[in-house]
């Protein structure tokens, strides 16, 4: 048994998420399907660096599975990349020690959010954006977003009914960016983990900050309360991407 | 009655082209199904710059059509634009003069084509960028490419059977790009009017020149011979963007 490390691209439109489940296509499931076959029939488990939700997408999710023997790893990656569904790429495949685990092995994630601000929604960015027209005040949501740096409490910003004990997470990094001529805003956030919902929660708040209906300080009040109904609505998953899990010693 | 102007944008990977057909779903049956709803059921006429084939996209096409009465072009904008399908969006409509036509007009045309160079074939890239994953010589792709400027008979260059008598044109603008972050090859290309398949057939060329199946002169001898055979093979729609209609005077 040898066991692998890939780091994978998904287009998260056409999937019900990353993980196994009775009802929908998931990306897991179409990888161990794949996997399977060229496993010989014997059945292989996928594991994720973590779970991403229906619609969202990933530049780099990081997965590993067992296999039967050793593989040449780019006649792996290139099997497992053209014989997955055309919504998955493959894009690297390395063999690990035995006990490597993608998820439990210590690391930071970072995830993207494409906002389409254009007056009309552009029909390229329908399901690889969220699209807000609406006006935004870039300074406030600038000055909102640097709260969220550092350890805290992010229970405010979860799906309520969470099961997850310790809601504690650090943000390292935090920013927003504008691109003009895309007519696109782009938030970046690099943690050592994320709460259920925590990133699109987070930004569906900066944009209530940028539109005037909350003020900058709400951001505090919901770190400190931890009180899910003074954010804002969670934002739309098509603007949502896994983009690096960057594992650390 | 009041003749409009407008620019609309659309994703062509779900339609059999723009022009009107009877089979498949095609932008000018779409728009004037919305138009002809908002023109109280009176039955409205699309006239488009010219037309677009199967999965190729237009970033800025240009159209005109006659409503009874006259509107407010924004407000007509804004209902065009979200009661159309959401592959199709209407960037702007501005009021033109009664014999103001999008294709008789003169105008000149931008097209661009997207080819994906990656190793892997990016999902977010399968509709929007035609994948090409083996060595190309820029070097040589750049020579090629300049080759096509001028005023030409584009006669090697558009498919055979074509009932166009005359088929010299000029191309003002032709050059290639290189992304290595976006691990894609932009080409693009501006002239007086194209032929049909003309681009496809160029690019198809210089994919051949750049990995070596063909030398940079043969770009002359189908221009001098207008031999078809000598082309490479027509590139794929899903890298082809119509991006800009120039009226000139």
């Amino acid at each position: 048994m040898t066991r692998y490390k890939a780091i994978i691209a998904y287009d998260g439109t056409n999937f019900f998420g990353f993980q196994r489940q009775n009802e929908g296509r998931t990306v897991q499931q179409e990888l161990e399907k794949t996997l399977t076959r060229l496993n010989s029939g014997v059945e292989v488990t996928v594991h994720g660096s973590g779970r991403t939700d229906s619609g969202v997408h990933a530049l780099g999710q990081v997965i590993h599975f067992d296999l039967n023997g050793k593989r040449s790893e780019e006649k792996l990656r290139f099997a497992l990349d053209t014989q997955s569904p055309n919504d998955i790429s493959v894009k690297s495949v390395e063999e690990v020690s035995e006990n490597w685990h993608a998820r439990y092995e210590k690391h930071e994630k970072t995830y993207i959010f494409r906002l389409d601000i254009g007056k009309t929604r552009s029909p390229f960015k329908r399901y690889y954006a969220s699209f807000f027209p609406y006006p935004l005040d870039f300074e406030k949501m600038n000055q909102a977003i640097q709260k969220l740096k550092g350890t805290h409490d992010f229970s405010g910003f979860t799906a309520t009914g969470t099961s997850v004990e310790d809601k504690v997470r650090t943000i390292y990094e935090a920013k927003m960016e504008h691109f003009p001529d895309e007519e696109e805003l782009l938030f970046t956030f690099r943690g050592n983990g994320f709460l259920y919902k925590q990133i699109r929660n987070m930004v569906g708040t900066l944009i209530k900050i940028g539109n005037g209906k909350f003020e900058v300080e709400r951001m505090d009040e919901i770190l400190q309360s931890g009180d899910r109904n003074l954010a804002g609505a969670t934002a739309h998953p098509e603007g949502l991407y896994l983009k690096e899990v960057r594992y650390v010693r």
